[in-house]
């Protein structure tokens, strides 16, 4: 699958993923004092709806990202300073992903929530992007691809990625309506995407 | 071992696991200003049992759960959109565990400790789920494993699976009668798992 | 190196050392509200001594023991039950090095050194003992090693385990002598195994 | 790519690099109780800018060091104690720098911005050395390098490590003019180094 030269690429680059989706869990906060306001613990968890929101919403879409991670790297088998330097680019975005998902499970439903779920869709935004400069930059005139890459799973990864920072875009709209909704598209599209069938044709970002 | 279709969903799954067992050490807490109590550290310490428990039972279960993730993939060679989807929601209840880990460190012989003890045995019932839709998904009919993958390995996974969820549905029922029985059932489950020569008659996960 | 049957247990135990080693980091804490002292910065920060002490003598030691890790299983080419489950209760103990040093760095030169010291002897020497069992489990009549496992290199493990132990039990010892000096005796021996053309001869853990 | 002698220390140091890198994150704080000063969420955020500053530079910066170790580990071909001993130190400052980081996070444009900008920079030039002594112990004489490496490439690296610690005293000293200066600095060295056909010339550690 990887050839050896992207080999230890993919290493790091599923080290970073797999560390940036489990950070996450650390935005679920273990409630404190919680008989102050004469509450059960189940009635206080309940409240806290916001944070499972956005926990599963970027897990879901952090997942996405790997399997498209994957996906290209099943084609591409070559390794440059470019290519690199845009994985780079790429993996900061992810690792940033924990934290509008924490300014968007604390501030929901609160002044500021506009703003948290702005960042959180610029985010998403520029990981789409940044997946756009990495698959051109590879496939090209095949620059960087494996001779024998299937033209058809090429083809179809350039026309998915034509329409994917789109949907963030809508998403980032929506926000303008309706931050719950914005939020509740985010994650709607993360679970569209990751149903069978459906990755091979249009991922997102 | 693993073929090389499914060797980077093992390396990233291994990198979730990894990290989710490592993080749970983050909810044994330093205790501070220990002095306006009048005791010394050895005794707050000891006062702090529910989080060791609580560590140690979740550090336990999600080795026997790496274990069984291993062991699935020996006989798993090919890999595909539904796989990845199964295998994703597996991870993320993986991902979650420290969370309900560190409710019940925090509320154990407290108000609240039923709905934390409740919260952790419901994370690993849709663990227990997870496991048993991704090896269907795999196994039945053949449809992902290695031609030549040992049918009696195969028929044990499938026997072990059929009771997994069923021992995590009696440590839910134990809740309503002794939260702590319920925390120590399932310690004993991980260890009896995990003991030598069990492990592959009937994982629990 | 590692045969493909113990390439995952190498990659699990890898991750989870990567991360305890990473994590101790969380322990060097950012001073906050150092004006009310009317102090510097730098004055803070040289007064958490204790802090980097206990972090470097930490990383050296779980450097040591991934080396030592990394050095057993070049030897050892088959896995069963039982090595993962004493490979599992390494990895516990590994991952529980962040606790008591965050203890040492908080309580060390202040009442509870002792009892921090303790702790953190207590886990070394759970890991010696861990590392022992591990050894011996493969080892005691090539039970899972190599065929062609170089028989002086097994006979310097076996030797250089016999003593591991002995010197965290004179660490332990210390303790009640001055709690700082064994400290020191724990970086120091961390240093000396990790000093070039030692580690094959007498690695502690 | 990587001989099979150094594939474990690669594995193990790109989990470092990738879980220090990740960590990083960590020291973007979502701001609390925001309402007492009258401000909005985006005003607070944007007031936040140091540490978004010494997040993307610490990020590409430990980024440009995970190339270079990529880079010298496509030649080192062999592994001894030695190259394991300096391995490790290299990863001791890796694993150091979210500290430092969040130092200059908290303090830049505040009393003590001096000293946390010295410390920033003293472990880049810390690891800056510990990547020279890696490589000579490694390229001197070819001790362990791959017989076949490429005399140009290793050439190349010489040239480069000659010059690199001497960028990092340059920001240094810089501290002692402006410090936000010097943090940008540094930023402009990782990205210059980051950028597309430089790398291989002269990477600075």
């Amino acid at each position: 699958m990887a050839s050896s030269e992207t080999a230890r690429l993919e290493a790091f680059s599923d080290g970073v993923f797999a560390i940036a989706i489990t950070l996450l869990v650390l935005d679920l906060k273990v409630p404190r004092d919680i008989h102050d306001g004469g509450r059960s613990l189940a009635q206080v968890l309940l409240a806290q709806w916001p944070a499972y929101l956005a926990f599963v919403t970027s897990f879901m879409t952090i997942l996405i990202m790997w399997v498209n991670h994957h996906r290209i790297f099943t084609l591409v088998a070559r390794c440059d300073d470019r290519l690199l330097l845009y994985n780079g680019l790429l993996l900061l975005g992810v690792t940033v992903v924990p934290f509008p998902t924490a300014l968007v499970a604390e501030y929901l439903r609160h002044d500021g929530q506009r703003t948290a779920a702005i960042l959180y869709n610029l985010t998403f935004i520029f990981i789409a992007i940044c997946f756009n400069v990495l698959w051109r930059s590879a496939a090209v005139g095949n620059r960087l691809l494996h001779p024998g890459a299937d033209p058809l799973a090429v083809k179809r990864i350039f026309d998915a990625y034509r329409y994917g920072p789109v949907w963030y875009l809508a998403a980032l709209g929506l926000v303008f309506v309706s931050v719950t909704a914005s939020l509740v598209l985010n994650l709607a599209l993360a679970l569209f995407f990751a149903a069978p069938g459906r990755s091979a044709r249009n991922v997102p970002s």
